[in-house]
């Protein structure tokens, strides 16, 4: 029904879909080449030359005369619209909310914090899930001999055009030279081969936080950068089997991490062949739609099956006394997921985080006019802070003079914290609070005459931080529902796409095809989501039966 | 008192040290080039070929046939006595507790889980530290280009020796070379220059976890490694004052952390001039005496002046409208400090982990030999271990049926497990346990019949730990207190370093002279301890009025 009304327009502007048809190289060029970018997004491509500073570091109210110009200029820059240009606002938020900043070298991005804040909430809630789930953190060497990746086929044919590598070390050309990891599938297969002997080696389940280098041309701020950190999983167990279930274990922790604490309603599935990672034998993923519609790969996990195993003999000794080689899985989040928490949540006014991430959940903001206000305001203030910080709330007190109550709206709002307090001299005398939601904008976002009374408000506003939770993931699930389309043709496809949606459709084409879509649209298969509907289905390309629907988007 | 006690000896073997004396290019060969070393030893610096099978990842007894030999003469093979060989025993601590292997590359060392466990407690620790102390982690690319490293020149000389450069990017030659960062004071330095302008942006402190990589020519897992794991801190503030406040209190922070967590005593005081880290004013340390008494630099803290703000231009508008140099500090811990408590705390039988930072602190060993007797002892141990990690004690139970109770002891005591717990047949009819203490071997560690009954089972449990964790600092403190020599000449001191001990003297003589010692005798100045005796005091060199005493000693 939904998708009967969508696909309706694609009706109806099938001239532009082929004037787009038409321009295929463009299209492509300009998904790979970037020709035209806004100023703001040049500025990760290039040395960042000119200082950004922002207007929270230093109050022009009181700042010498000396630098009074400067900071007036960046008082009058607010972020961009993001209804305006979505990158331009992206990157604004970025610099604005002192999220990352750009490092001296192309592409590498020194990570603020608080951004470093948000990840760190990332890797509490994953560590504890993973250790759950029966694996142990360690440490591999970020320094793997060239050799090692050219061991398993594609996967030096995926990595090689990304590679930094070491040619010289302490003083002296090395005699082979060193990959700096783009991803430790190699060395861990290695190291595996030397600790494993036997079934009672497996399986064999280990993660590891660490730091990334992959040589993109394209960066951008946490989406694609030079280094990155990530937390990458490697397992090795006894059977296809077992390895599978590892493989669809650890994407559905990523999918309920994404669900209930980033609130980012991803669409979870496998990677078509094509799109496959480098060396696996099946890729699952999580993918997430960013506000501008574009798809965001936001987590992976691997069925490696025997690859690595095969190149690095890794082998172990089964029940019978057979040698076999071992089973493997590898899987990753990285600080990308950062950049789709700002892409799926944030709006005009700026950042807006998810409660059960957010480095601060609450704001309490004091208001006085009159000296013999203050007092009373600031001590009640404070309170409020303790009691809040007691109960494990995240909590800051904005106790700064030197800034107006209205600045400080603005600037938290700015920084996403999920709920403001304000306590004013009236709100001191009634023994009450106002609490405001950062994602109902104005008076309907406010409620006034909260009680101070420690229990009763520690209860309102942990419900009111879980409403909020709630809240931005059905926001975000109805937006994304709201822009997938259900095609049965690669007309229907083309306009979906045209229109900067997602399309969904029963695949069973080459992958010759595939990246036919690909460029002729920009778009590419995102996953075969692990939800299918029920019936036959016809592949939307050739007409061939289907078994299962694909959906494709264009993606970071 | 003990002083005089304490250098008679060196009265009485003058013709020794003077025999050492006249041997000095020996002696400073041996420091630097170790031209001779144990097989063990020497495994670390070359690329690992033959695997390293540990006997616990394999039980033998039920090993199919064709693996029996190879495990046989593992099986045999028994931790080197750390009397016997110091060096030896400690690779094969790392190798049998399975806390460290060789990376492929030279020097570089994979960190396994029990290793890594350790250095996570250590972190767990830290982290609330730096935040309680007003520090934000955030992170910075780990690649710099060269041309920072050679802004301050002290810095470039210290460091340029053991860089490693990536020169190749993406298939293409790099135009400027970049340097792995070995330290981030570069960095740091040309990120802050944009994020300081004014007064009101100091203090500016900050944390990262990260790796580092220095090219050492001698390495050993842990101590010194091509690629390690640290923290690193580095702050900004207003004057020189603030600076050398925020030095001191860092040093105290890792002095706290290592005689409370790591039970380890170390001496904290001030490097030389000589010894100061390459860039800094000031250098504080924290120096730990290892079983072979040898010195270990566990934690530095530098006071760095404005040497980086002003070869980096880092300057903030004063609270009068003049601009100023910011003044820094940059303060770091490393994975060596696992290595400090390896060779701290260990014994013939292997390693002893402090309870605070052991992964395992209670491991539950069920002993049964009938058939029946094996449900209750296996349903008290498990129910045991219930009640210990309800109460948020690190416990393990050991239930694998291949291995004898007596195997099991021996592996966790040499895994260096604080406290063990026994439970027979007997136990159970008895509602009690034993309680075996890893740090006092046999029946004298043995206490019988603690009631299982659970607030009472913790409470004992929880006291044994804490009196393990007080014995195990006591007993290192009495051994650092009795290899500590108060000299008065050089002669004094040769003779103190000749016998492995720490030599502790008044000292204001040269540079040079600092380096003849160390040429001659092998031996550093430590530190300038933090603790001086009272009352007037003349240079062991030169008999000319000193200030200090100073601590020598040979070092890792």
């Amino acid at each position: 029904m939904g998708a009967l009304t969508l696909r309706l327009p694609s009706l109806t502007s099938l001239s532009s879909a082929a004037a787009a048809a038409a321009l295929p190289r463009y299209h492509f060029c300009r998904q790979l080449c970037a020709p035209l970018r806004s100023v703001s997004a040049a500025k990760f491509s290039v040395q960042s030359s000119t200082v950004e500073k922002e207007i929270a570091a230093t109050p022009p109210e009181i700042e010498p005369a000396s630098l009074l110009p400067r900071l007036q200029l960046e008082k009058d820059r607010v972020i961009t619209p993001r209804s305006q240009d979505f990158n331009a606002w992206y990157l604004d938020i970025i610099a604005k909310a002192e999220l990352a900043d750009y490092g001296p070298v192309r592409g590498t991005m020194v990570i603020r914090p608080y951004g470093y804040a948000i990840w760190e909430a990332i890797q509490d809630y994953l560590n504890v899930k993973f250790k759950e789930t029966g694996h142990s953190n360690m440490y591999f060497p970020q320094f793997i001999p060239y050799s090692f990746i050219e061991k398993e086929a594609s996967h030096v044919e995926g990595f090689s055009p990304e590679l930094a590598l070491v040619t010289v070390g302490g003083g002296k050309e090395l005699e082979e030279k060193l990959v700096v990891r783009p991803t430790s599938e190699t060395i861990v297969n290695h190291m595996f081969t030397q600790w494993i002997n036997s079934y009672r080696d497996l399986p064999l389940m280990i993660n590891q936080w660490a730091n990334v280098t992959r040589w993109e041309m394209r960066t951008k701020p946490f989406v694609r950068t030079l280094e990155f950190l990530w937390q990458e999983g490697h397992t090795a167990h006894a059977s296809l089997e077992e390895a599978e279930e590892e493989a669809l274990q650890m994407i559905d922790v990523y999918t309920k991490f994404a669900y209930e604490q980033a609130a980012i309603p991803v669409v979870v599935g496998r990677k078509s062949k094509v799109e496959t990672f480098a060396g696996a034998s099946k890729t699952y993923t999580i993918e997430a739609m960013m506000g501008d519609r574009k798809a965001l790969q936001a987590g992976t996990s691997h069925n490696l099956g025997q690859n690595f195993s095969r190149a690095f003999g890794t082998q172990f000794m089964d029940e019978n006394g057979e040698r076999q080689h071992v089973w493997q899985t590898s899987w990753a989040i990285s600080t990308r997921f950062i950049g789709g928490i700002i892409m799926t949540h944030g709006d005009d006014a700026g950042l807006m985080l998810p409660p059960n991430l957010a480095p601060i959940q609450v704001v309490v903001v004091p208001i006085w006019k009159k000296a013999d206000e203050k007092a009373g305001v600031l001590g009640a203030s404070s309170s409020v802070k303790e009691t809040l910080q007691a109960a494990g709330i995240k909590v800051k007190l904005d106790d700064a003079e030197q800034r107006t109550p209205g600045w400080k709206f603005n600037f938290w709002e700015m920084k996403g914290v999920p709920l403001r307090i304000e306590i004013g001299p009236r709100d001191v005398s009634n023994g009450s609070v106002v609490v405001c939601r950062r994602d109902i904008p104005g008076k309907q976002g406010k409620v006034f005459g909260i009680s101070m009374e420690s229990s009763s408000l520690v209860a309102y506003v942990k419900g009111k931080l879980d409403e909020v939770q709630s809240s931005l993931l059905e926001n975000a699930k109805s937006f994304r529902d709201s822009n997938i389309v259900d095609v049965r043709s690669y007309s229907e496809l083309k306009e979906a796409i045209a229109q900067g949606k997602w399309a969904r459709g029963p695949w069973s084409a080459s992958d010759t095809e595939e990246l036919k879509v690909k460029e002729e649209t920009g778009a590419t298969i995102r996953c075969f989501p692990f939800e299918q509907p029920e019936g036959a289905k016809k592949c939307l390309m050739t007409g061939n039966p289907a078994d299962e629907v694909a959906i494709f988007a264009k993606s970071y």
